[in-house]
């Protein structure tokens, strides 16, 4: 990866900061606040860090306007994470292969390959596929027939995509995930389990991406739908027919099953498992370890926890319900002698009248 | 995938269905009842799908013979879904290569590889494995010593299978499932851990079908075996000594530690966890997300849920009541003001004596 | 695999155990107690499985010092499944590869690879990459650039090392694990998502295994960490800037969260998930599918269970009063009927006065 040299006046115009202090020197990298040396720009997030930011040795601090701090070269922004994720991407651009389609990858009959892409060692592209400009498909990665792929898309070594998928442009998709297998649907016989038909497809829109080892089954009879610029983390099972909207976030090792719709801009934790037929709508916010259950409806903007799911208030007061439980056991038996030692005094009450 | 043309007629003996109405007309592909065009088989599932049918345009509709709907061409059936999945699997026959070892496949020595058998690209076959007819091995694979596997496999690419594994006839393994590995064993010494011997094997039976990235660990000493006509989801992880029995079902990232039985016919949901040297008798039912601790024995045909797992009517028993905490912590304070309450009244009574 | 054949004299001086009965008899295989044959050592764990070494046909028994059993050749240790761990490996060493480069791998310029080293069919190996004395790299695997791995380390078929990882010497990886692939992190912004920079890397130190299809992230600006001699199984998730010290064993599924510590010699059950910026101290044990919120410490030694995580002992006694809900329910039920009735009882008695 070689870095870019850039002043700090060309990335403050760049994310549309103020300068403090110098604005000519050079730097060509990012680092974080402690390893940050000669020629990196690091970046305060909030004022929790500033005391880190101490002896801090980066050529220059991207810090929030609202944050007073001295230091040699400043850019001032509105987001300081989010304009160092800008710079970051400025300084080290992304490691480009040349074009070229290795002698090794075997490609079949009537694809299309732009000249501008790169096919790595080992790799296959099945039949009537189309490979984009600019896409780098790397080692070994197996893509099946009739699979179309846009633009700028890296796909790493290991990937395999099954038959008839599409994928379009900018979409990452990290080593060993897998697209279009089966879904995971049978019909009880007498004999045993008969597959049910899994010939639909799965389509990835635009600035997706996905990670490692992550699987994403193929519809059974209809498409399997990933929005533009949904992130998916690693080990996630995303079953037959699944929708998820735009800009969604999925931690890693969460799994929904067949025909969930993820609306857009949720945000799903690690660990999650939905039913299948859920719903989470819009915006959404989901915990790690939740689960929903089948044909569950999330509403809008909500924020839920727990198995199985509810407002994150109720599952915080129930929790803290659940600790006192040895207490609330304690306290019944204690009642139940009171009243007991009660009834005795009435009856010796009584009896004297 | 070039699909078979059948005559309705044809595909009601198929499935031993009645025709209601032509019995001529011609089909080609099964779809769903939104999507079903000319030359489409669609199924009605129960009644609660009735009015999804209105205005579908499938040339054929599988229907329940208790169902009563007005249709030009109808297959009448006991079971719909299942009608619908056996004439799927006859109109779309799964995609077949030529039998065929492709040059830049590895073949080591004294394999037997059945001239029927399809070995793809860039595969790899250790030395004295066997390989039956028609099966088809796919890009990449990575076969090792001494593997048996049947007629009529589909390994995709990327799985691999360590030595001395046995997989029988008609076996799907999906993309980079790996069968084999070392189980996870270890002893505690004084510097730390020794590697525990995982010198068995893995037996997979006929007409088992298993995930994408899902992984099968090998015995230790004994045999990690799947049992015949069992259907393994993604991402699933199955223990060293693990015994699996016929006709299972286990959904998406489950998690089955080393020497648990699972006996034939049980379902086991996503996202399961089981201790190790448990046992899931026949017939049970897993829900999804439960775990079930080491050596926990789950009766035959139960319905088993929750953390650790109970009964399901319980589950739900406890889980309503566990809602109702904070208005049981109240009715508790109260009660307790109420008693002082009336302990300070009959106080006062007593006194009036 | 070709096993050694040693005198049960020579494989006691190995464990420094001493012989009861023939120290001449050869053994040259290990077994369970079930399947011991001629030439088989097996072992008896505790006073609970001395009933199962009745009709045991192995040539040598490893047995603890406290136990008092007759059979015609003993091993008699004090911790006997770490003997037989030990003779296991000596009996049974591990299949080695004649040293040499498959000519179908690629080797990419400036690779320094030990002469004593293995690297199979369709590897890919970066520039600038160091490979160790006598490692080991399988079938299609995919090396990045400026990697360096040890000595002795054994690399399963399809794992893919991104740029830049240092993996230390007598390091196992099993197939189709990932390491390095970019942490999942993400800064919103008007548009959606900016990916944040991932530009550290992972370091693997000396005698770690890692599971199949395991990942574990790089670092985001810093460092991924597994220490010496830890143990991680399959499917696991390892996010970014993750520390994990050394002997750790984490079992199957469980994902830990960027920027969590692990320190030396916890035990992580499976399907754990760890928030981010947690905490477990040394020697702390955590139950299977436990969850740790983000920040979280947990402390020393201390055993913890459940979501979120509580020490064992009152993790048991809350999980014993949750089954008891419906009781105390029914019990406040009949304290409140039982007030009313006194409360009715002391009213008549007033009204007396």
């Amino acid at each position: 990866m070689k870095n870019n040299r850039k002043s700090v006046s060309e990335l403050a115009t760049l994310v549309g900061g103020e300068i403090v202090g110098d604005g000519d020197i050079l730097v060509d990298h990012v680092a974080s606040l402690e390893r940050a040396g000669e020629g990196a720009v690091a970046f305060i997030e909030d004022e929790r860090t500033i005391n880190r930011a101490e002896g801090c040795k980066a050529s220059c601090l991207i810090v929030s306007k609202k944050i007073s701090i001295t230091f040699n070269s400043i850019i001032a922004v509105n987001h300081p994470k989010l304009a160092f994720a800008l710079i970051a991407q400025h300084l080290h651009p992304k490691k480009r292969n040349d074009p070229s389609i290795d002698p090794t990858a075997i490609i079949h009959l009537n694809t299309k390959i732009d000249p501008t892409a790169f096919i790595g060692a080992y790799a296959e592209i099945g039949s009537d596929t189309t490979i984009g400009t600019h896409t780098e498909i790397h080692q070994a990665v197996s893509i099946g027939e009739n699979v179309r792929i846009g633009s700028n898309c890296t796909i790493y070594p290991h990937v395999v995509i099954y038959d008839n998928v599409t994928i379009e442009d900018n979409v990452i998709l990290h080593a060993g995930s897998i697209i279009g297998a089966d879904g995971f649907g049978y019909v009880r016989s007498k004999q045993g389990y008969e597959k049910f038909p899994q010939l639909g497809t799965v389509i990835i829109e635009k600035d997706v991406e996905i990670g490692a080892n992550t699987c994403i089954d193929r519809g059974a009879l209809g498409t399997t739908r990933i929005g533009e610029g949904t992130k998916i983390d690693n080990l996630v099972q995303i079953g037959h027919n699944v929708e998820i909207g735009k800009r969604v976030v999925i931690a890693a090792q969460t799994g929904i099953s067949g025909s969930t719709i993820i609306e857009d801009d949720a945000v799903i934790g690690g660990q999650v498992g939905m039913g299948d037929h859920a719903r989470v709508e819009r915006g959404a916010i989901i915990g790690s370890k939740a689960g929903i259950l089948p044909g569950k409806i999330v509403r809008k903007g909500s924020v839920m926890w727990g198995v199985p799911v509810r407002p994150l208030d109720e599952y915080k007061r129930l929790n803290a319900y659940f600790g006192k439980l040895p207490q609330m056991h304690d306290e019944i038996k204690e009642l139940k002698e009171q009243l007991k030692e009660i009834l005795t005094k009435i009856e010796t009450m009584d009896s004297k009248d």
